[in-house]
């Protein structure tokens, strides 16, 4: 059998200001994948700079999380930004991102879209386009971190981009494969051991067991912690420890 | 007799949204550099684009006219930011410019402050050096253009930044070299034939009349072109055809 | 025959900084009502309270033109703003503008959603509920001004708000009575003699020929002039006179 | 001995979308004054009605905490804002919580300058001026919770406004009866037991140990509770049961 390998990837910088979100640095010593945010979210200047040092003293591998610009929001706000305006903005995010990982010794290694953002661009076909242009504009070599269906993992792959599929051992999967929404009965597991053993299930297996409890098959190279609800840290050291015992080589993807 | 050389710098990029400010086309075929403005006082990341774009087609240099955070005061309020946030801001903002010059065929090849922060980091030692890491940590290459005196040339200098000085020659100037401050007499010229005619002295013998009508030194590698001023296209115009028939040859330091 | 009378209300205070729109103070002599912004989309606290205090010396009545929170959007992106946010973001800037223009000795005497919000509180019965609660709970006595068809129209009635009804005189419309989207052929007028010709008829008839060449029944109390366009004066000058002309008495609704 | 008489005033309300601090619910149990931010350096909306609603429901007082416009700082960073433009954005502030306030069956009944606004009016002639001119404008009835020495104090007085003096059981005290600033040693206790005991003194004997050993005098109608550091509740709680104790009334000024 061949040997199983995946990413653990969060969200992080996602403090701005007074305000402090997540723990950061916990986060650094379990996941290999640290989706920094770049400020239309969340993140001033120097809270990134610190997560990208802290990244970089951790061998973590950056990606730039980008978002609309929407501070009071979070960014989980769908917007209707024209396509060049949102290409130009998350141009703007990527290289600003780049350019504090570069000072402190790292790179931004892929982009991953946040909240809303990550929503509308499987289902709009101009906005996914636009972030594909981006990315493609400031370098076609970064991977996109995404659902593995949708339009943005189509367009991207279409441009030659690398899409890099990931999926979410605490949220519950339909018997289609797609993601039950939030606020609907199973749609997020809290309980430690058993997303440590849907982690494992579908790294061995490739396979979720759905909230109608068929198996589903679930491919993907990467697994996203989510970093800040409360027991984020505890969730996140036993799904890395379970996957470890279980013989997965966790390894950033990019 | 050696032949003179300037250069002519004007700030664009300050549109924002639905907000229109200078004619940032018919400034580019008049000036060699470029203040594109970075989204911290103006410039939303297409108007970013696009002026980064115009200056790429038409040979001008681009320069990082970095702020204070502060698009309601369009950075010309004096802000107490802690050096390491201020620091980190700059970075951000140069390098966000950057990539979106890089896009377009270009780069950012000096930094300018603006506003509050240009006259600031004359006077408060701690804001100037945040500049200056700034720009070491990005680029020590990248010369800073300001007036010759003050914190920022002195530190800028001593950390081995190349400092390129600048002069106006709409502005009145002291006996002793200083500006006049803004709201005082003879603070502001706005006749083309006066103020061309001065940025020739200031570009053939050195000097400028001051307004008490004695000459005052000017060392300047570059001269500012005010382009959010009514008639500001005209000035230049007048500026630039001046220069050239007195023989001054026109290019960007950069 | 009965006497005619209308309302004429444009956009004001869309100013923010150092940034300019739109010539308040010419059009503050030719309409009745001001739609004057409240910081979301446009609108400085203190070009507000010009605005306002513009509008009580010239004896025009102030609403406040409420919005999504969006500066770099200028309010023009839809946005999924929650129901309770919206609320509380909508009563906070009716709140905001009354209490500048009661220092200026007015106050705020109706209520128009500005830009996207406009149109989604047509069709979107959440956002629509939102408005009008903000509305009855700040002060049950102010119209809301918007189109007379649609979910915000139909709600606000139904809570007992009183609906007045606006029309565009230099809008294109279809034969069913709605508007011809921008970017369509026909959209925009923009021959002052033709749009003051169309706002007479809107006026006296009742009607106004529509894209198609048929006669389109129209019922409004007030016509809204664009005040951000080139042009906007002179137009709005050509509608004034020609209504005044036609017998048509110009007064504020509210 | 006459009865002695306090109010505990602490900061609300400095939530912002995703981003929560303090704990307002707790705190609203304790003190007798809660000072709204008012959405400048903190308090989105929905935050700050939630938190008029809370007030409202304890009776507990509402005052206006206004600020710089500086999210990013949290209202922390000096700004030489123009006097025109401080007093119109003060007002905006006071007038949008005192709409969220009224909504919600209260009302703005005083205000406080937050941060460095709170530091700069005490020294800054021009913008303690705005501030009272606001003030003035507004609701001339409205008390202002300050030191009672500096700019802000007796401009405030000498306009007819009533000025109530604050003090702090948990910051040290020079002898001249001044603030030791923050990060000198003994600027600031922690210990519960120790501060309650200080706020006893306070109130019962109008002196306060300051660091050097000597009594000073401590004349201030409100006691001001930190809500935003760790162990607030604690300290408040304790503060509010050893004043119990000793015979203090706890009543708001306003």
């Amino acid at each position: 059998m061949p040997e199983s390998v995946t990413d653990l990837n969060a969200d992080l910088g996602e403090s701005f200001g007074a305000w402090t979100l997540g723990d950061d640095q916990s986060l650094m010593r379990i996941i290999t994948s640290a989706n920094v945010a770049c400020g239309f979210h969340a993140g001033d200047p120097l809270t990134l700079r610190r997560a990208c040092a802290m990244a970089a003293a951790a061998g973590v591998t950056i990606g730039a999380q980008v978002s609309y610009r929407d501070l009071a929001g979070f960014g989980r706000r769908e917007m209707d930004v024209p396509a060049d305006e949102l290409e130009a903005e998350l141009l703007y995010q990527i290289a600003a991102l780049d350019g504090l990982a570069r000072v402190e010794g790292s790179a931004v290694r892929y982009v991953k879209p946040h909240g809303a953002l990550y929503h509308r661009v499987r289902k709009d076909r101009a906005q996914a386009t636009a972030l594909v242009e981006a990315i493609k504009a400031y370098d076609p070599s970064l991977p996109v971190l995404t659902l593995s269906s949708g339009y943005l993992a189509e367009i991207a792959a279409g441009a030659g981009l690398t899409v890099v599929a990931e999926a979410f051992a605490d949220r519950g999967y339909a018997p289609d494969g797609s993601l039950v929404p939030r606020g609907r009965p199973g749609a997020m597991r809290t309980d430690p051991a058993e997303v440590a053993a849907r982690a494992v299930r579908m790294m061995t297996e490739g396979v979720v067991e759905s909230v109608e409890g068929s198996d589903v098959a679930v491919r993907a190279r990467s697994l996203c912690i989510h970093g800040d609800t409360q027991g984020a840290v505890a969730l996140a050291t036993a799904v890395r420890a379970a996957l470890e015992q279980a013989g997965v080589r966790l390894a950033a993807f990019a």
